[in-house]
């Protein structure tokens, strides 16, 4: 094998392995119900949004969902558990692996296929929503954590209820 | 780059590989209909379980499909081509890769997420299960095997026609 | 870890690993609806097919789409843009990882399992097709790039309208 082979697997392989990593945990906290867990990764000022391909495409910021800090995913939290009524369901996130679009010292831009399966408690998987997230991560002590997640949602009809996290 | 990376590379990620590897090789050779090669995915006295989010999370050990060594599996895939009637249909897997719970030497914990889709001879793809694989691996030789592959499907209401392995 | 773990590091794994990558710029560069990149996915006389299993499975070569080379390619992008008259829509794929089938210097086959999703205007969106992709690829200058791509479909039932590549 050349040598880039082997300057790939130092280099860039890794990065994409750790970010893979990344969602996998996001994914399988998510879809266990462990949602008190969703703000840890990211960082403290980090955000997270919810928006459609039409809006983002056009540059209108305003979006299905806004987080601006993890105090705000944290509340959105205790009110999934405390305060909001909806119909039990789960989701099942399956996601690609990432697609690296840039990288510097510490910091990376990733954009990542993903579809979400809403279980309802009596009835059959369904296709809740297909996107994108377009990621960028922070290097923090062993492991990247998300300095911004937008969440681009392919169809501009999204179920008002977005009550977990995508 | 940092050394972690380095490490993470020689001992993490090629776990995942190697574990990744043998999802795809177990996927292509349900959905290319080459069942009989499916018991040889475990060890001999490996286990094979179907079961429901609910039954799992309740402890209930019934499932919806149960094997206990790889002769149950032999027999299931006689019985598949020989005595059982049904509509013929084939799957197609879309399986996430790995991740790695715990790992000691020459044996790993994993849980990766799926999707499932059931193709009848005169239709388009249909939703036919998600969920999780929650696995237990042990090396043997070159390469890793199942020694429990526990399918918690997300769905209690899952078609009682499960002829295909999942 | 024994010394394989560090062999599949430096020769399966980054191959894989480039591949993989190679199906995720081929996917974000057709779901983002930049078609006019599609055709350099491809070495200049690669070969482009949609089939279906039944077809395939039968030695048929009538597909539901071919070109053979880059520039039928890059008439189907014209086409698209500017003759085809067809209600707007998009894709998103999701790709599995790629199981290495073949190997020699410079050349690699591929099968990956994928699913895409079709999103009307004004809808949710839809599975549109299941199948896998065999693939031949061939190494040049620094990647790979598709020397034949055969898109096999699960279903017999396929939409007429495959105006967007899979």
């Amino acid at each position: 094998m050349p040598n880039k082979h082997s300057r790939t697997t130092h280099e860039n392989l890794p990065l994409n392995a750790l970010i893979d990593g990344l969602n996998r945990r996001y994914c399988h906290v998510i879809d266990d119900g462990e949602f008190e867990r969703w703000p840890g990764f990211f960082v403290k000022d980090g955000t997270y949004r919810i928006t459609t391909r039409w809006n983002h495409s056009n540059g209108m910021q305003a979006g299905l969902m806004f987080c601006e800090n993890r105090g705000m995913m944290e509340d959105r939290v205790s009110a999934l558990r405390i305060a909001n009524v909806y119909e039990p369901h789960t989701y099942r996130h399956l996601v690609d692996p990432p697609l690296v679009i840039n990288q510097s010292d510490g910091e990376a831009s990733v954009q990542t296929s993903f579809v979400v399966y809403r279980i309802m408690e009596t009835g059959s998987p369904e296709v809740f929503c297909t996107g994108k997230y377009l990621d960028k991560l922070v290097e923090m002590d062993k492991d990247f954590l998300f300095k911004e997640r937008l969440v681009v949602c392919d169809s501009e009809r999204i179920d008002t209820m977005i009550i977990i996290p995508l």
